[in-house]
């Protein structure tokens, strides 16, 4: 059966919606996220179009700032020191990939953990790992909470997760084997030096696969009744398309979905619920639920 | 064949020597660590004096801080507080556990992360996991740093992480599947929650048992030629000892030994390798290796 992301996702920003005309109703400010996006790639304006509208949709603040691809880090560095200091930011993200000059780590680094909403801050990584509150980076929470929502069983499962990336693949394994629901999953991480990877595949009660490999998950990989998560979201091209591509996931939608239990589709799975996670995120922030004020 | 850590740890100790006294010769300052120790558990006491006694060989400075069973939250903090602004001390640790009036978490984020030689603070956690500079826990550190020196051979092989506690089944599957040498594996991670942990142990090539549960991992668990590592130390009653009891690891050697390639005993294997990984963080930290000064 097919997870729909993108219901559950309108879903959630409908409750963080209400939960922000209440908190507006009672005298507090709308939650605010900051953006920064540098450059005019597609796939980043894309994304930075997605999180403002869904700001919209959950009555928060946004602020758009635009900087061109030749922007200097030490330029990036002040737009962030500046939205640290902003009161009135809750939480802000800079769209990844950076230009080559630019050090994503020094950016990263350079966040304020108590607004990097995007999760990706060391602190913010290290508490996740150890199990203390904090943001959780907006996939692998987005698949959690798939997960959640669907009642998906995950104690004693064989998790088995494609890639091993510092954004998906490195903290999905560790929510997944956290002593938590869902969580409490047996999970073991593949990657490029796995020789066996298909075998390993067949054994799992649960696939989460995030390579970036298009098709890679065929059926002959499926245990029946598996539960099949695609976070792929590679752009194939496709000139029956207005923008002449497509997104394709990880998986073989067509002929792995009569096998599997559960299956997110690409698109409309795994990203809209990464969005929303990111809108949490800036929910708590705002409130102050992680770190005190 | 054995995996001899107390030898290893002792080679490494004398190369930090060696280099230790190259650093005073060019009039460098002595490397110096820290430790405080509360109250009186017989284990703690143990691991302090053999910190104390590394240090020793090291060449290192050491110094001992020790405080009763009833001392304050806020009468450790302000002793971190010191140790933190003491120039003179290049890294401490607070021995654990401590008393269960005193939060555990609060005492390590309390230690500056640049002296955090135990590598339990969650930004070098975080690093770690990102894959970035930082102060490695021990224990884990001290298992890759064994399968260094031995040479074994870990790119595409089925490691299998018994345990998922913060300070080694977490850390050491993160280092495990990192794009590393020692490295590369297949990780998978059984716990508590696992039902068929025998079945995957069998299929493991690198066994790394962090239970706490003695002669856990049995003869028919083992595929023939897996390496194991025995991070178990759990102290049984033996009256034929002085202390009145001996240290057993998750591993049953005696039976397990003829059929595995390559195994640590309990004591002298991976112990030893923990004390020494805490030195060589003491000395990375006071060249200013990981943070600068």
């Amino acid at each position: 059966m097919l997870i729909d992301g993108k219901n559950t996702a309108a879903q959630i920003k409908a409750e963080i919606a209400a939960e922000v005309a209440t908190m507006v109703a009672n005298g507090q400010k709308r939650p605010h996220l900051a953006a920064i996006l540098v450059g005019h790639d597609g796939g980043s304006e894309t994304y930075v179009a997605h999180k403002v509208k869904a700001c919209e949709e959950c009555g928060f603040t946004s602020t758009l700032l635009r900087y061109e691809d030749d922007v200097t880090e030490a330029e990036l560095l002040q737009a962030i020191d500046r939205l640290n200091a902003d009161n009135d930011v809750d939480g802000f993200i800079v769209q990844l990939p950076l230009p080559r000059h630019i050090s994503e780590q020094r950016i990263i680094e350079a966040i304020d953990y108590r607004k990097d909403v995007d999760g990706f801050h060391p602190i913010n990584v290290g508490r996740m790992s150890i199990g203390l509150p904090c943001f959780l980076s907006a996939t692998p929470a987005g698949i959690m909470t798939l997960l959640e929502r669907y009642d998906i069983p995950t104690r004693g499962a064989r998790c088995v997760v494609l890639g091993r990336s510092n954004i998906v693949g490195k903290p999905v394994a560790t929510l997944m084997m956290q002593k938590a629901t869902p969580g409490n999953a047996t999970v073991t991480v593949c990657h490029s030096a796995t020789p066996d990877i298909k075998d390993i595949c067949r054994e799992a009660d649960i696939i989460i696969a995030a390579l970036g490999s298009p098709g890679f998950v065929t059926a002959d990989l499926i245990k029946p009744g598996a539960v099949i998560i695609d976070v792929g979201t590679t752009r194939v091209p496709d000139a029956t398309r207005k923008s002449g591509f497509r997104l394709r996931g990880d998986v073989d939608f067509d002929n792995v979905e009569p096998l599997c239990s559960w299956i997110t589709p690409v698109p409309g799975g795994v990203g809209p619920m990464t969005i929303v996670s990111l809108m949490k995120n800036t929910l708590l922030a705002a409130r102050h639920d992680i770190y005190p004020a």
